[in-house]
């Protein structure tokens, strides 16, 4: 698979210039593409610009409002219920932060339910907002059915990502953000583009039955939940999959399970909906509220320490905190820039020339 | 394995009396007891009665202190931390769970982080609390370390679990409880009792090596994340536990990591402890903090008839909703009985001749 690089630079001025073509405010095109772009900085290519068509054609089938009015439409002091309006996900679930994050610094904590959006990018951004405040930062998102629970062949459930984000002292967060299934959507992508097979234990075929064949999900094959199957306590991950889909649209009002309207613009939503859109949960916790920031940071940074130091099974091989290999990926393409696969390149320059705005030039 | 059947009543006594030999004041001796049988009733067999000689043994170590003065010592209006001053976890969890609920009751949500604690028995008790007065409950722990972090072939997290409980209207309630380990504990200790092999994906050896020897724990090896390895997520697992400790004992001020005191007396807490006791956290949100409580109620009914009629594999297994196996055995229990292992009933024997208490009576 060829690639070539592009700068930050370019691929956010490029992102930013298709999202104000969409119809979207200056700020709003900003935050979007921040979005987008951080998650490329930070390799997780699955949900960065190579998801940017994907916006624009279910903007083209009018399920994307790109000048929507978000509202909360219930609260108390430290929840509340947020309406987004069918606008970007990239852009509700940051301002949903923001409440949240409002509501903490006067109330201790602030948590907040999301309807009516859309896809949200990496749960990590908005949980670092968060982190620079010196709080624990909470978000998931529901997302189109690809998962079935255990015992089912029926997709069900999405890959439902949940991130904890905790501030340390003198080291970079702690970031757990993870996929609820077994396998990551993306990690699956990146199979299908190689045409490898993948390990047993991601996938099973329309029966039921495990399979390696990267193509399954396209023959009615399901990803499995996070434990891969029972005996491995696949029951679990369904459980994590079912508390992000109850917190993000039960507690909503938006869609969930089967119901929620799928990312690509070919396949239209269900006509029977449940609830409007698709959901998130947010929160924010001072550190404060709980325990002097100082000794906080102090014990997070003994933590990290002591699990670096863990004794390795193998030399080559340390242990790997939770976020440093985002973190060692964002450090690294700010420098050298962002690699972009020869698909997604493509994708770019054909709607640069559908929506007549300039291509991206790749920097090396 | 033989067994015989114990009425609840019996146990209930029995249990009881001997937390009040402990020095317990009668509130906490029935609270204490309750959540024992509580434990036994929903068929996790591991953290009912069991383990009763074991909270004896620590109490005679001076490690539980029977007369705690369990104290918020630091809160705002929606979070507070409290210090149970080396009490049983089984009595200080549902203090702070009160807590929580008053604090949701005030201003949506509350949260609890818990120092200076001791093993708390099931999650999902503290959880159900919350449930009752229609809350969402959250419940987690830390505990002795007896998992390795993924390329690590070192002891440094507990089986940290999670706990999320959901009302319902119609339906029981949705309850999520579950260890961040691949295997709960208390699978492998029936896999021991049994002699069986565990499944690969289980347990490490002390040299990392997977293994399916029930008896590896004993010879420096480890239980391993949910996910088992990193090709099937076991970073996930080992983020999960991660953020269990670091909410459950960073942000209270308890020990974290490889520094959490053993629950077996035999074995002494580490001689350079890093906070106090083991640490919890306990969460209740209101469901009326985001959404009206009827329309919650309609949607979550809505969601269990969904999954349950999920399309199976199997005809004969159908999906499983969370918390409905410990709902089974709970009603079955009540009414036919706690059925104890011979090894259990033996040790109960043996406690009621120590402290000088009358046996519990097998009722059939």
């Amino acid at each position: 698979m060829n690639s070539q690089h592009f700068s930050e630079e370019a691929l956010r001025t490029f992102t930013n210039t298709i999202f104000l073509k969409m119809g979207c405010s200056v700020e709003h095109a900003e935050l979007a593409s921040d979005v987008l772009i951080r998650s490329d900085l930070r390799g997780i290519d699955s949900h960065g610009v190579a998801r940017l068509s994907g916006y624009v054609r279910l903007w083209e089938k009018n399920r994307i409002n790109t000048k929507p009015d978000i509202r909360i439409v219930h609260e108390t002091a430290s929840t509340a219920t947020l309406d987004g309006d069918s606008g970007l996900g990239l852009v509700i679930a940051p301002f949903a932060m923001k409440i949240a994050i409002e509501k903490a610094e006067k109330c201790g904590s602030g948590w907040i339910a999301v309807r009516n959006s859309n896809h949200f990018g990496i749960a990590a951004y908005h949980a670092l907002m968060a982190v620079e405040k010196m709080m624990i930062g909470f978000a998931m998102t529901n997302a189109s059915p690809l998962v079935a629970p255990t015992y089912s062949n029926e997709r069900l459930l999405g890959t439902n990502p949940m991130c904890y984000a905790f501030p340390a002292g003198k080291y970079p967060p702690v970031i757990v953000d993870m996929a609820t299934s077994s396998a990551a959507n993306g990690k699956l992508e990146i199979a299908q583009r190689s045409g490898r097979p993948v390990p047993e234990g991601w996938i099973q075929d329309s029966e039921g039955i495990s399979s390696v064949d990267p193509h399954e999900l396209k023959k009615g094959g399901a990803l499995l939940p996070l434990g891969s199957d029972k005996d491995h306590g696949s029951h679990k991950g369904f459980g994590l999959g079912a508390t992000v889909d109850i917190l993000s649209a039960v507690l909503s009002g938006a869609n969930y399970g089967p119901w929620v309207p799928p990312f690509v613009a070919f396949l239209e939503p269900p006509s029977d909906p449940v609830g409007r859109g698709i959901g998130h949960f947010l929160g924010a916790m001072r550190i404060d509220g709980f325990r002097p920031v100082d000794e906080f940071k102090f014990h997070m940074d003994n933590w990290i320490e002591r699990f670096k130091s863990a004794k390795p099974i193998s030399k080559d091989q340390k242990v790997v905190i939770p976020g440093e290999p985002e973190l060692a990926a964002e450090i690294y393409r700010q420098q050298n820039g962002i690699p972009l696969a020869d698909a997604v390149i493509t994708d770019l320059y054909k709607l640069a020339e559908k929506l007549g705005v300039e291509k991206p030039m790749a920097s090396m």
